[in-house]
């Protein structure tokens, strides 16, 4: 089984009574409650290389990520810990990096289990309310406009450095490179949720539906897509580029192309309205990009060339 | 830093303002809500050899547990699964044992996350109810009644089996050890909540404080004691024993005083009142045994002697 067969095995067998909207969406919606789950592991998504604060921060920002595109308000969770002895000699710069984290998007830690283990495990599950309304997957229709909420590329690019072991770029490298880089880098270890952003975005009625970028733009747009029922237009000329990874980026070997349209852990929204970009950015007070059309014909298309869901699955 | 160490910093790191009663009970309460978490290893917790449907079931029961010491009822949750190859074959088996362990609670599973890994990972948050009230680990009072909910020492003799390799115990085992062998190894590997006594306790006013025995009869009185402010006198002649243990046990080479006193993953309830036994087991409709009193003075006794808190300590 592969992870979507997976997640439609699960679906199949539980029933989801409870909740208005259940497994499937950024989040499950019950009453006016969101929660989410997201686990973090080492030597899956990050190595013991990375600085413990940023593995900690990443691992509520997984979540938060998923509140906003849902665009509730964080409110409280749960935490479990499988801690190996290298990771309980940082115990203290751990927790104390993800209780900052936590004050700043107004996040109560209430509970949580600790147990020791071979490799670190973080598994925070996140709640929150319902702002305005929940924002689904499934409301874009026909016409709406596809927008991002920031420009993409760097965590996947990022990524692909951490695993040329580039913990820190080499200092020989030219400078504009060395910022690039670090930069690159950083923006994925220590990603920002975009929880202000999904909170205004579900107080403006035209917007239709949200999703965030965990598994890659064209892999988002898919699942997107699937849940409203149409397929999208996208240009990759529209497509905002982290600054300076056009330019710089094929200097460090690295794939622009890939890198923004498949490129995984943006935590960028995905979202569509009715509205026009000037519009938009006018009512939430900040750039958003947008990037294509919602078509009434099925499936992804990229300069009308048909686009795959490129993105990274556990199982395949 | 110990287990408890490390839990006292995070209490003193992450401020508990949602939450009525947050990190240190068997679960959070805010509002009208309860909230837990448990995470259960491969290796850790258990191993590749016991059943994948037991591990699925005791996955959501000592979750399932801590609802019930709260007196709560079971509402819906999200489960983190980390999966090596060889749980990915046997995945229908787990999430169709999961299934109907949730079925049978009345407990929704509406969310999750995947991911690949070496060992097994099933981390389950689980949300409830109150019913009545909260019952807390902190209201017990001097002259109260110290009550379990059921025979004692079944788990953890199990748990030496277990570690001896027995999955089944021999066949050249005279008739009656091998019935105590596999009663006791059944009773580790697939554990029952106590989902309706707990409801049922937190309707009687007259229970004051309540804890699940997840980390042995001694560790946890300690635990409610602190919580409550007090002390407890126990004796070891009114401790129910698991039929059968006290003079089969140790011809298995069972310690029985230990699996009885010290044994954790019980997940029976350990609760006072100011009611007797008999009253008790009316309004409850089943037994309960009474095996000692709240004390005013500090620390835990067993007939007479000071009793150590013996249970596991992951971080020890």
């Amino acid at each position: 089984m592969n992870e979507h067969e997976i997640i439609d095995r699960i679906r199949q067998l539980f029933p989801q009574r409870a909740a208005k909207i259940g497994i499937g969406d950024d989040a499950a919606v019950i009453g006016e409650q969101v929660i989410t789950t997201d686990m973090l592991l080492e030597d899956v998504d990050f190595t013991r290389a990375v600085p413990i604060e940023c593995i900690a921060r990443k691992s509520l920002a997984v979540n938060l990520s998923d509140l906003a595109a849902m665009g509730a308000i964080p409110a409280f969770g749960v935490m479990d810990l499988g801690l190996p002895p290298w990771a309980l000699d940082k115990l203290d710069a751990f927790l104390t990096s993800l209780a900052a984290s936590a004050r700043q998007y107004d996040f109560d830690l209430v509970g949580g289990d600790l147990s020791r283990s071979e490799k670190l495990i973080v598994a925070i599950t996140a709640t929150g309310w319902v702002s305005k309304r929940p924002l689904l997957r499934s409301g874009a229709r026909a016409g709406d406009r596809i927008y991002v909420s920031r420009p993409l590329g760097a965590s996947s690019a990022g990524l692909q450095l951490l695993q040329r072991g580039w913990l820190e770029p080499p200092r020989e490298l030219p400078y504009a490179q060395r910022e690039l880089a670090e930069s690159m880098i950083r923006r994925h270890m220590d990603p920002e949720p975009e929880v202000a952003l999904g909170i205004a975005l579900a107080s403006i009625d035209a917007v239709t539906a949200c999703i965030d970028v965990s598994d890659g733009l064209s892999t988002d747009l898919h699942h997107l897509c699937d849940a409203s029922g149409g397929g999208a237009d996208i240009e990759r000329e529209r497509s905002p580029v982290f600054p300076d990874l056009a330019s710089t980026g094929p200097l460090l070997g690295i794939d622009v192309r890939q890198a923004v349209i498949d490129g995984g852990e943006e935590f960028a929204l995905l979202f569509t309205s009715t509205l026009r970009e000037s519009e938009l950015s006018t009512r939430t007070g900040r750039p958003v990009y947008a990037i294509g059309r919602i078509a009434r014909a099925q499936g992804v298309r990229l300069d009308g060339a048909p686009l795959r869901a490129g993105g990274f699955d556990h199982f395949a």
